[in-house]
């Protein structure tokens, strides 16, 4: 079992020695430590990782203890420990490859968490969460339909609420989330784009790598903000395409890409190795 | 000592047999048959090489022969022989690792071809041009001055006229050429583009990928139109890169992708490989 | 709906225009035409791909007309038809990832197949093969035991024969199949190994990787002959490790490879773009 | 201008607050921290980079006050500073092209030392390199010749002595060192092999992958100790092949990989980025 520091703070002389000299007077045992400064941006990014046997501070007392080092050094931080398994809710469409990709790495604990509940709004996908044992809920969202929409969001957030949710993953779910959504829900959210963004943005984005003749495709995950296909990347992969593939084959070689670019960014995000810095992230993997 | 047949037709029945059924009646030995139907544009592309030992047919008796049976198909077509090194003429500015790459791989005959000249707008390259014996030109474009492009450009295509150049290759040529250029070149030209098209067009995709963090950059062959950016793509390739990669670090890497990816493009072009079709490329390879 | 034809012989001129042209002559739409000569070996392989409809033989008028054609070139041939689902079955152990990708992939028709039954000496993966509603055999298979090894071999082998199974895919099955199954079965078996072969042979190959501190890992999927982990190579993939990965990560890295390569081999197989020549693959993809 | 720390010790409580708490205690500005603790080895590797000005020890104090701290540990360490440009052999035979390529991206600076001489046992190379100005020596080296092998060795040994090179490169030289030269030059040396190893050691490895019929083909650039091919990996590169792939087209191929992987294992090097560790590499990059 281990602790997880995750710090961001302005550069400054000292701030490796300040805190990994904290954590050992208070006997950490460090296993892994991560150190990024940004000279453009004159910030630094530390991951810290360290055994919590032998190690003599909780978590209260943690952030009474280094509540004033982080202040001195305008530090934004996060605890975190590996044996909190937290709560994630995947919202799903139509295509389930993503979702039942994503269901047996939980099933096989590759990735650490929770799946509280699976939402969509195509009913394909429910049987196979009911295999899983996860409750499925009907979300009545279709395309220019504000006010299903409307009750779908507000389906999800009272789930998102009640389980205290702290990931969503838009596993291929195709409606654009509203901003009140994205304001309200407070936990992060995690899509996969299919296109190596910031290539084609948008919908149908096969069609438009096909129509534009790229030699490559790829997929993209990153963090939702209100700004569509906008939001910070925390991973991408591409694979090859020829003359010879039509738009089914781009489909077909995505859907390869996107569960993997999707579920190593779950991974990622779980396991606590990103840190968010304006539309950027520092990924310590 | 081989011979190439490049076609394109629309789709019917028996353009494999008919054209394969010409060459066997000759005493072709065929060595390569590559074969593309694109369902979507209903088009057909062949690509067939043999052995001009055994082949009845010289270029002249075969444009007698073939022809009648190409226009009962609506085929375009064009016929090349191994023996015959194209004539190529190359463009750089500051930038040197992609010119001095090809020209080590034409001195290796990776490169099938012969190299007439070497014209740019920075001095640096010089010697090693003419380490290679090649003649160089210094051209006197920079951004900014209509009238010095315009001077330069007629400059290359007096070249390119006196020496019959049959490709023109932009090594990390940083001029925009101008329509008239491209029209009266007449010779096809490769442009190496330093980002995965269509993202980051433009001037300074390095700092844009930076920018917008993502998480693999690429490089992007392609014939030049008169749309900056925007001509068809021949090879793309891309390298991973992390938040701890500085712009220099991209652009560090960024050199390597060039490199591989006009030297992949010209040895394409120069092996008969490449067939255009609207936007797009069918690549034999 | 199509026909496939898939085709080997001795070099020789004109192999290429007589069969298109005999295909032309019972009027096939030709849609995919491949065509390898191997020039070290002296071979030629073609695979033709041509619409049914329209098409005046049908599967024994095919085999009457072809066959002296074939005879004369030394051919050996198969045609198949794009309408026949084949029939498959899968050997796993107690890792299910692979299976559990395939099962997914053949449920939304990327693979085209039919799966008859899943037999494995772990019973783990039993309840998803029976959420697909597909029959599961419970193996006596395990190391070092010889008679419940026979036992489970002649439980498959009647599987296979009640069945008329066509392909069997070892998912991850740990346990080597004797020579006389491998005869017996007759149908093609397709393993994957978890190393980049000839790298890695033999057992527990992700220690071997650590062990030797190698930067990338790699997958291979096979066809499996009497000489283990030797037999014809259809396809592989690489991922980059580094120092801080732990034999664990290399594991849950394979993983991924693992389920990309078995699944691209048997879609290959399936789609019948793979033509077997000694120890080596013709891979039409 | 910064200094560089490169540290290794058995694994214990404190190692990074130690070693940052000191440098942060002499005004260092930390730039780069990297941190790797090997669990299944139990040892600790750091490599740190700060900013030399502010920083109030020179090399010769630095070891006073870090000496007894270091040896409390038990760690081996080495310092160095970005202001150094590391003297640099290579040799080469016949095949010149990573040697091209490595001199050019020393003249750009992309590679930061000096390179004191190239010496060959085939004349090709000589030219380019006294191009750059550089020193050339021939070699008397052949296959076979146990003697003319030991003057090419003394010749070589000379010239590291008398210049005091602090890396070797084997650029393609196909000539196996003596026990005695790799003892006796001290210096650490790098070789590219032409496979992805442990596949395909010895000689001939393009055939030895035609051979087996592998699908991907690589390259690796290791540290050389008296064991052929066996020395510690420091990075490796693949492309994909294919059955349509001769012989001649992977060493086309593997060319791009060579050029690629040496001159990224030179360049980690250089920017003493690596750290031998039995028979393994931590390579923080």
């Amino acid at each position: 079992m281990t602790a997880i520091l995750l710090s961001s703070c302005p550069d400054a002389k000292g701030v490796v020695a300040r805190v990994t000299g904290f954590l050992h007077t208070y006997g950490a045992n460090l296993i892994h430590a991560d150190h990024h400064a940004d000279l453009a941006e004159k910030a630094s990014f530390l991951r810290l990782e360290w055994e919590v046997e032998g190690f003599s501070l909780d978590a209260e007392s943690f952030r009474a203890a280094f509540s004033p080092i982080a202040a001195s050094m305008e530090m934004t931080w996060s605890l975190h420990f590996s044996s909190h398994k937290p709560k994630v809710g995947i919202l799903v469409s139509r295509q389930d490859h993503c979702l039942v990709d994503l269901l047996h790495r939980f099933s096989i604990q590759e990735l650490s968490g929770t799946v509280c509940f699976v939402a969509g709004n195509h009913p394909d996908a429910k049987p196979m969460v009911e295999h899983y044992g996860i409750p499925w809920y009907d979300l009545a969202a279709k395309a220019g339909d504000e006010s299903a929409k409307a009750e779908s969001e507000s389906v999800v957030l009272e789930k998102i609420r009640h389980e205290g949710v702290e990931l969503i993953v838009l596993a291929r779910y195709m409606q654009v989330l509203s901003g009140g959504f994205l304001t309200e829900s407070a936990a992060p959210v995690i899509n996969i784009h299919h296109s190596f963004l910031p290539a084609f943005k948008g919908g149908r984005p096969y069609h438009q790598a096909w129509e534009r003749g790229v030699k490559i495709i790829g997929a993209t995950a990153h963090y939702v903000t209100q700004d569509l296909d906008e939001g910070p990347i925390i991973g991408q992969d591409v694979v090859r395409v020829s003359h010879s593939d039509t738009v089914e084959d781009l489909v077909r070689k995505g859907r390869d890409l996107e569960k993997l670019v999707i579920s190593r960014a779950v991974r990622l995000h779980l396991s606590h190795r990103i840190i968010r810095h304006r539309n950027r992230t520092v990924v310590f993997d």
